[in-house]
């Protein structure tokens, strides 16, 4: 069974295409600013030579179908037919309170999405966008949301309630959420297989760190609190968010500097995080080297983001009463030794020693990189939200196969 | 040497006066609802009967002038001149980065304290009314200012920045400056003291949990981070405040309920934190109260409040990387014995144990509540800012007697 994964934005679209016989990718690729005459496609099949093009895509509709045109080609396709493809799964970012597991789209769940819209502005519409162009393209074709926040649906509730008037949650559902889900869940399992014990056992944290970044505590497999919020920008310091603030800068910020309620969103969003303290970048990779380069704006930020997420291992491994497995992922969990190293120094009370040669080694493989008498086992597991969200569209897929046509979901 | 502390709010005067040479307080007392025609008036002198009367009192120079009538007073005077009193302590909210430890009043000093209203334009004021009301009253008293703020100037920068726009903190200080400093010194001095253990080699968390409640990670002797920032609105919840949130709430409630910046500081500052889970009261004895007779908003209030400071607790033995002291004061801390029991409850894996019996035990005194064999130690301390204020202001007017009339400060 072949299984298509697309995650849409506003203005592209990123794909997968899995045989799930072995789990592994046929082909992936992207379409980026959709919407212009100069779109770009890149399309990567697993073996043979790859396509970048330039082309006029001015909808999702259009480069869906430029999409399965290449999953088709004579030369850079993978499939003989659109029919080898069983069904199609998309990353959906906000499930709100709605959806505690993936789902098969119909009619319903579709309406469900466009109501949680205003929870998610910028992501959930583009979402649907990406729905109604495959809907467009084949029609019929099975289709399963998987969404972000489901994973933390297991929150307790004074994990997840802000002590804001309670009417704000009643009326606008204004709560803790919580995102990367499908990230934290993929890679405590998998801590959780490579240590050899079952997750139920375990104190877990999961630190995905990219440049959106969250950290989870996941206690026996369930996520009991995670760093972000009723939307992203909440917890850890990221590339370009503030994470945790005083909740008074924003109205202080807005009078003093006359900012409208945009304004200071992007400022918050897009203007703040490492880049504003580096004053450079928000990527950590240029940090690091400005860093090593003797920068010390460079050295504050990495300082600042490496602190703050000390800070949450320690707050999280409070809030289970100990900690068994810490857990790095993503673009800066997988890749930054330097970080890794910054954050586990300091939590040498909670029984995390570091193997500084496993830490510093180059490798793609999930692997330990705590000492062999490290109290805390300490990981390094790249994450795969993809393979997440091609397994459960699999399984509710063959589920509804199996049992007629009657919805089932994923129970996490 | 007698000296006089006073606390001024907008339209209220507290008042103590010490004795210095055994720190006993003589009398003390407060105006209330200054600026009416029904003022009321407390005055307590250590021995002998009290008074309490309803008068107009319009401003504080008129509040401090009947103060000073009732500290002379024939029947329930303590003092028979005024030339008794040798100087006067303020507590003052925001020292801002101007001020880093206690100071005596002069003219420079004042201008600077203004210079400071933008960041405290609650309290700052009213402060430097108490002092002008001083100064009017008592010509060429020597007055001290002792800030909230000062002992966390030793925060580093990477603990008290922010990660927004540098600009923000060049053009307007935005930046953490934490308070109830006066009240995190005192008890960690004395928490060292019945330890019998150099301060200096200790890793330290006070808890000022009270009406306002703010947590203090410090290390030798030094204050490294603190949940309050900007304002006293950030960090734990609170009676009526929020604590930390998605700053993205701010705008999305503003938004939504199209609020404006004094609605949505008003909301999160008076409307929000335990009144507004569990729906009924902001003090934490009523709450307890209603959860033992089954209230489960009453519950789930108490839980919030005890499980954020807990995850504090594991972040701020994160920053400090152990702990070796826990202390618990003001309101809360040094009354509630389920809330100790709760948050330490969780906190076994830093290696605390609570002494049940001794957590029970109803005491005004300083004592211990972790069991004799309790790796971190853990103490209720009775917080006594005012006795602070009045030994800053005792030391600074005796130092300047000794130098001649150089200025000196306190260096923390």
């Amino acid at each position: 069974m072949k299984i298509l994964v697309i995650n849409a934005g506003s203005s592209s679209i990123k794909y997968q295409l899995y045989n799930m016989k072995d789990e592994s990718v046929l082909a992936s690729g992207r379409v980026e600013r959709i919407g212009t005459e100069s779109a770009i496609v890149t399309h990567e099949p697993a073996a043979g030579p790859g396509v970048r093009e330039v082309s006029e895509i001015l909808d999702h509709v259009t480069a869906v179908r430029r999409v399965l045109d290449l999953l088709l080609h004579r030369e850079h396709g993978v499939v003989a037919s659109i029919a080898e493809i069983e069904a199609v799964g998309h990353r959906v970012v906000h499930g709100g309170e709605t959806f505690k597991a993936s789902v098969l789209v119909d009619d319903e769940v579709k309406r469900r999405i466009r109501d949680l819209f205003d929870l998610a502005p910028l992501h959930n519409p583009a979402a649907m966008m990406g729905i109604n162009a495959v809907e467009q393209n084949m029609p019929n074709m099975p289709q399963a949301v998987v969404f972000d926040t489901a994973f933390h649906q297991t929150m307790p509730r004074h994990a997840y309630l802000y002590p804001i008037p309670m009417a704000l949650y009643r009326r606008h559902k204004i709560r803790r959420y919580g995102f990367h889900g499908t990230s934290h869940f993929y890679v405590s399992e998998r801590a959780a297989e490579m240590i050899g014990r079952p997750i139920a056992e375990l104190k877990m944290i999961t630190c995905h760190i990219g440049n959106g970044a969250s950290c989870t505590a996941i206690l026996g497999g369930k996520s009991i609190d995670t760093s972000m919020g009723l939307t992203p920008l909440e917890g850890l310091m990221m590339g370009t968010r503030s994470g945790d603030i005083d909740p008074a800068v924003v109205p202080f910020v807005m009078s003093k500097e006359e900012l409208t309620l945009g304004e200071v969103n992007s400022m918050l969003n897009k203007h703040s995080g490492m880049l504003a303290i580096s004053g450079f970048s928000g990527d950590m990779r240029e940090i690091v080297e400005a860093m090593e380069d003797g920068d010390r704006n460079a050295k504050l930020a990495f300082d600042m983001f490496c602190y703050r997420l000390r800070k949450y291992v320690g707050a999280y491994a409070a809030a289970m009463n100990g900690l068994d497995v810490l857990v790095f992922t993503a673009g800066i969990g997988e890749n930054s030794a330097h970080v890794r190293k910054a954050v586990c120094e300091g939590l040498t009370f909670l029984g995390v020693q570091l193997d500084e040669t496993a830490n510093q080694r180059h490798s793609k493989d999930a692997r330990f990189i705590s000492a062999p008498d490290s109290r805390v086992k300490v990981l390094v597991v790249p994450t795969n939200e993809e393979l997440i969200i091609a397994r459960d569209t699999f399984r509710l897929v063959s589920e509804r196969k199996a049992a007629g046509d009657s919805p089932v979901s994923r129970g996490q």
